[in-house]
């Protein structure tokens, strides 16, 4: 075995044991740390949305430091990512179940879909990041073929084994514990 | 003059009269009501962003309502709008000032210049809208065209010249108070 000097040995690590270094790291900071990791590399300019909160009472003990002293969450009424790669604006929402043969359709808002329906009309690109994460697997669901999967079905999830068949497996590495780039690379080649 | 039994003699309204309605409208709820447009009439699909606010303390007097007791406004590090218009990602930042002569420099945040770098690295089209609010007057500036100007400048600010002559007067109406997708077009079909 070879080894490393400078410590670095953590740029080594295998798939595998990576993916049990971040074991525990939820789908957002997995998603951010991807994100982060694409704008520093010039690779992609993706960002999460700010939660949407509407503010009611602001204190100002100084005037530089407005406290917000009541608030509320809104529903949100987009997804919460979106952004550019190669010229392509992409859009999409991010779920995460512990459950390990479906993912609950409840998860995922009307909004949020009729959302990614404009985004479709306006030649954009749309998706779902889905993960199960007691198995530790992440599929990229076009919404295209999710749509019609709704528009069939009458079940209250999405199955598991849907999801594997007709998704997309994320890989993921030290550095993008959430690749969907290159899962992307592979869609937006073969739909040119 | 022709009398409207049904009332609805605000859609009748002139340019001229419709600036006038909207007079001390903000540059924010005219371009709110402009995207809603946009969104409605499948133009385009943008968005404003949430104000990203740091919570500190949440309060759950029901299980659904979480009401926020302690929280802070964050510096975006991002611009307030994006979406897409045929296909093509846009990205932009809008400041309003009261001032007649110039628009201070201060008012926009070098991170936000730094993610239109970005935008124009990513094949993303990435502009300012500039409302010089005393005289009415909205422009649109091309971050590209601004890129150069601050290159070049010593200034503290962008003269009210500059911006007329570098920047596209956007035309305002009763349905669309900030009709930037018109300048867009313009732009948009030149460059191709």
């Amino acid at each position: 075995m070879i080894g490393y000097p400078n410590g670095k040995r953590k740029q080594t690590l295998s798939n595998k044991v990576a993916q049990k270094a971040n074991l525990g790291q939820s789908l957002e900071q997995d998603l951010n740390a991807t994100n982060d990791y694409y704008r520093v590399h010039n690779i992609a300019l993706v960002h999460k949305k700010p939660t949407p909160i509407t503010v009611v009472e602001v204190d100002y003990p100084k005037r530089s430091a407005a406290k917000i002293t009541k608030a509320f969450y809104q529903l949100p009424s987009t997804t919460d990512y979106n952004g550019v790669y190669k010229g392509v604006y992409i859009d999409f929402e991010a779920k995460s179940t512990k459950n390990k043969t479906r993912l609950p359709l409840s998860m995922i808002h009307s909004h949020q879909l009729s959302h990614l329906d404009h985004v479709l009309k306006h030649q954009g690109f749309g998706f779902l990041i889905l993960r199960f994460s007691v198995i530790e697997e992440t599929y990229l669901v076009e919404y295209t073929i999710l749509k019609k999967f709704l528009k069939e079905t009458s079940l209250k999830s999405i199955p598991y084994e849907w999801i594997k068949s007709n998704g997309h497996l994320i890989p993921m590495s030290y550095l993008k514990p959430c690749d969907y780039i290159q899962v992307l690379d592979k869609i937006l080649i073969k739909g040119e």
